[in-house]
């Protein structure tokens, strides 16, 4: 994928990057996304869970959603999802910074209504969050499909952006006797919490 | 502060909060929120850090971030602030959820001139994320102040949306043999990581 004009990253371009690589890695890490849209010329940010299939990156909800009823007619969309991994202390206040990764995929959705790649898309959105799940957990009914809107969005046009690393001190702070380096962020996932103890914990939660 | 047309939750209202308190605890939390804006009818989502001071919330960057430039000619502007809580299993696919916390504020920002208002809300996007680090670190020369841009966004029109709890699952599934509950997730810091042995590690970076 090229850069365009939209997707380019300006500032520290150094730190942008266009292959699909990096930015489904983005996009298959981060739990959720954060879906960018206009009504009236306002923007609205909503995070949303997501999933990626190949090419093709999986958004639903509720066919009530005014995220998905505009979505749905196919407006200009902008998809980010970011993944936080430290904070960067430097010698300045100047220099402190955020390490994370992050991908913006723009492009306008369209309504999947075929069953099967309905099926086939919330089943990536359940595997997602949970590797495993899809196949132990009841199967949706007609209903609850015709109950779920899903959108799909093309990875046509999308651009990663990545920092990592120590500070980026001026040579002339590295000497003053302040603290630097990174303290390192991860989402980190607690024990189950059961609803009933009725059910042993299944072998794909045990991590 | 009231519902708006614009911030009023319209899935699953009973989540919806209109107080300044749950929507200043989750802005005070997050490390980072995502900011929307609209250039040539194209929404863009991106990542920033941020800090609230009293009814305002600021934004900084480079002068020729394409964000900043944008916003600070007073354009429409959403910042969403999100804090993933867990992942909610529930015995069918369909209910299926996350629980979150999150903030939406809608506004347009005014750019931020005066050096003290500057160096308050520096202050604060680096207090924000280090309790105890401003005073520690290098202050900013003039040159950086100038090179910096901040922009203040007012606090008057946001709602909150929170998801807390077991899942949902419907009576009809409660006997389901499927294992239903919550994976807890949180954002944890690892041990800080020094760039040079010279400087001790201090008070503030202890916990």
């Amino acid at each position: 994928m090229s850069a365009t004009d939209r997707t380019r990253v300006r500032r520290h371009p150094e730190r942008g990057a266009y292959e699909r690589e990096p930015i489904d890695a983005i996009l298959d890490e981060a739990l959720i996304c954060h879906v960018g849209f206009v009504v009236d010329g306002q923007p609205f940010v909503i995070p949303t869970i997501h999933a990626r299939v190949g090419d093709v990156l999986y958004l639903h909800g509720s066919p009530a959603s005014r995220m998905l009823r505009t979505l749905r007619d196919g407006v200009d969309v902008c998809v980010t999802a970011t993944l936080l991994d430290g904070i960067v202390l430097a010698r300045s206040v100047y220099n402190h910074s955020m390490n994370y990764r992050s991908a913006v995929v723009l492009g306008r959705a369209r309504e999947v209504v075929a069953t099967d790649e309905k099926l086939r898309a919330l089943e990536a959105v359940v595997e997602h969050m949970v590797p495993g799940r899809w196949s132990d957990a009841r199967q949706p009914t007609q209903g609850e499909l015709d109950g779920t809107t899903v959108l799909a969005l093309a990875l046509d046009e999308a651009s990663a952006k990545v920092r990592s690393g120590p500070s980026n001190d001026f040579d002339r702070d590295a000497e003053l006797p302040v603290w630097a380096g990174v303290i390192p962020l991860r989402l980190e996932a607690g024990a189950p919490e059961a609803d009933s103890v009725d059910v042993p914990l299944p072998p794909y939660l045990r991590d």
